[in-house]
């Protein structure tokens, strides 16, 4: 009973350093974990540069192997410390915790291809762990609650930006044709895709004046069309933070509308 | 007499199942032509990679005239389950189903000809079908107001950037002239819309002194104007929610429109 | 007496029909005067058109003579029914007007040389003249009006913005250096112009992972400087319409922040 | 005593004249100095152009030293006048100021490199001397509030796109690979900025369909992104006009931020 009580005090400990970053060990253990992804992502980005990897290559890859395996017990203990393994190995952190230790291992195993120091860069992933940093940062929730409120406004607005891109890229397909680069409709809604969006890379451009004139008309579409889901974020931001108004009614003169830190009622003088 | 009925309530059943989609039958119906129009403009956008057309275009194009056939039965029945038959077919969305039929039709009266390639490809206009899903999305309503609302003031304003495009356009040509890529008005026109929108493709781009000089004016130009259509429509849809207006009408006078806090009628001076 | 009344109201007429719009014969004036500026500006575009220049030179030449002869009647018109020559001559678009059939004569004046054709197109301000149609459209006030209003914040925010053009174009010639396309802290300036209002043509960009390093430090802070003229656009755009509220107290209990159209006072009932 | 006292009393005009611009001699000190400066920086930029500096490269280069000398002259000055030299020497305008004078002479102790070419563009770096003017905006005050009350969410905003930037780059390494422009992530990093941003300069564009498909999937998400910061500014500007919020503090317990049409003291229920 006593071991088994000393075994649960030695998860509980092992949990609040890893799950929490309330504690002093909690915080420093966090702040370690965001210094080392930092580095071994640094390392991955590094390894990319064929100049460096001609001449580091040895060393950037035993970086890579010493930051997996750290992760791996990370993991694991993780598995362990938490009540339920599962729920925790199914969760989005849990997931994105695991996806940033399995390409190491899966470019060891198949060595040697082509294919696999393609899968072998997707190793990047684990930068996604970073975004721990944002549980702690609150003002990401207001932002994402924002978002959240104009989802079903921003869906439809996408569906009518799809639709205007195939018909617009067809279009284009038609006017200018496969000897202005426009090769197919999905070329072309490519094309249609940079252009309302004002990126407008110029990898392919109309080159008559039918699609040329087609084209100054997507553009001044495109216009408006940028407006609106600013105005929709804009609208919701501007929402709440505007009146932190109390949904609390005066008790003598029922007058609503108070501010949040109101203590009486600004119009009759009533404690609230 | 009671065939007429009969007739009338297999009419009037079939409109329920095509035009509304408050029923079980009807939703399903409108479903299913979702999804078939969709599969039937990934045939056509297939079909215009050469690639997948050299191998399998023969099977596309049976497909192809699958749905038209659908589509066209489809379309007669809207015509005759309709009260109204010439009142559906002048509409927005007759004219779409018709337009959605029409191209596969044309194909074949006129055979092998290159003019005839470029027309079969409008037949992805069918996709405007699927506007109909907007009709069923609430929320579109609310962007549409809002855009409508603004629509004299976006008017006004496609003037003013109108006038300055072929203003800046002509003064372009002069400047830079045919030998830079400035090679007419219409060109340099289409230019300062592409410069004026931040899309910026750069097949045409000043490269003397005084052009470049004019193109950064039009730029950080472009900076303010591209403010104007954004505050317009956030302006407009947050007009309605930011008014902390009660729904409340006045018990004496039932005017309406009284702020949140208001305790009597501000124009007739009743307690509300 | 009689002779100079009559000229006076002959004079008159021609005021009322040049000038203004209220009458029939003006508003008929107004809508043909529209329809020629149109149809003149659309000859000097297509005789940009080198296509069109060659066939078409000699007539469009002519039609251009024959606008520009019209316009000059019509503005020597303008000069007689007016009260105020002077002034009207010095005015917006009294300068407009004149520069509207200038170039014409200009191109007479001095024959046959390549200069004279640049400045031949010059002809195409005459189009400044449609900007009279804003003189009706009531909408423009308003957004002019808002405009005004962020005149001052928008001059701070501009001069940072010409200020950190200078900075970022001088530090990127230095990075990048004339070997890589930066000639010039000119040239340079013109591509932080370019990156900075997120046009991006391409024709110049940097190739040195420094250099790289700087452009995106500048478009990721073009993402936030795009904000500000947006914000203050649209705060202004809202500031008027969110409240009509008049600056009139009750006289009861000197209650402020009433509508504009409220009779009695919210708070107390009392007529205000 | 009557020395010393003379002496601070030469000090202290001094003082009046270089710091402050509410006297008249202290306003044209000023005026005189952004006159200097904007006709110095035009010097280093006129040097910049290479045509310039092959034939006046003499002159310009005296007059950089006459300018350096100048500034320095104000330098020590500014460093004597004022009560506590090292603050201003270590302040922000204390070290631009330093800043504008010390490359002109690191050019003269170090001569004839390549490398020293570089430095001496970057004299430049001066013209934040202008910023000065912005002391005197009122205006930018606001602008530059509105922006710190949004930095927090600007940081978390800018946290979230360095991190969907990285993830993005890397993608877009994978599938487009080395053979296709993305030579390594830093690279892919940098057009994944280019793309967000919706700069788009073309130098660097996917040209497989997998590649493709993911850049439209990053534009259409730079779309909704680009929303946010100009959200955040708007709402930021307009929160401070919006809430009516009187000045007028409570007579009981002097708390302020009372709303406009507050009849009592919303803390401690005092009449107001």
């Amino acid at each position: 009973m006593p071991t088994g009580e000393a075994r649960r005090d030695w998860r509980h400990t092992l949990h609040t350093v890893i799950f929490e970053a309330d504690t002093r060990a909690g915080r420093a253990f966090d702040i370690t974990l965001i210094g080392l992804i930092l580095l071994s992502v640094l390392a991955v980005i590094l390894e990319s540069v064929s100049g460096i990897r001609v001449r580091y290559g040895v060393e950037l890859q035993a970086i890579e192997w010493a930051f997996t395996i750290l992760f791996t017990i990370e993991y694991l203990l993780r598995l362990i410390s938490i009540g339920r393994p599962l729920l925790y190995a199914r969760s989005f952190f849990g997931l994105v915790d695991l996806l940033a230790i399995i390409p190491t291992y899966l470019s060891a195993l198949i060595p040697g291809t082509q294919f696999l120091l393609v899968i072998r860069l997707l190793r990047i992933l684990r930068i996604f762990r970073i975004l721990k940093l944002a549980q702690y940062v609150v003002e990401a929730q207001s932002l994402v609650l924002a978002l959240n409120a104009t989802r079903r406004k921003i869906e439809v607005f996408l569906f009518v930006v799809v639709t205007l891109v195939v018909i617009i890229g067809s279009l284009m397909y038609v006017i200018e044709g496969e000897e202005h680069g426009f090769t197919s409709i999905p070329t072309s809604i490519y094309w249609a895709i940079v252009t309302l969006t004002t990126v407008g890379y110029g990898d392919i451009s109309p080159s008559t004046p039918i699609g040329q004139a087609l084209a100054s008309v997507v553009m001044i579409l495109g216009y408006g069309i940028i407006a609106v889901p600013t105005g929709l974020v804009t609208a919701e931001l501007m929402r709440k933070p505007i009146g932190p108004i109390s949904t609390q009614a005066c008790p003598a003169c029922s007058a609503d509308g108070h501010d949040a830190d109101a203590v009486f009622c600004k119009y009759c003088g009533e404690r609230l």
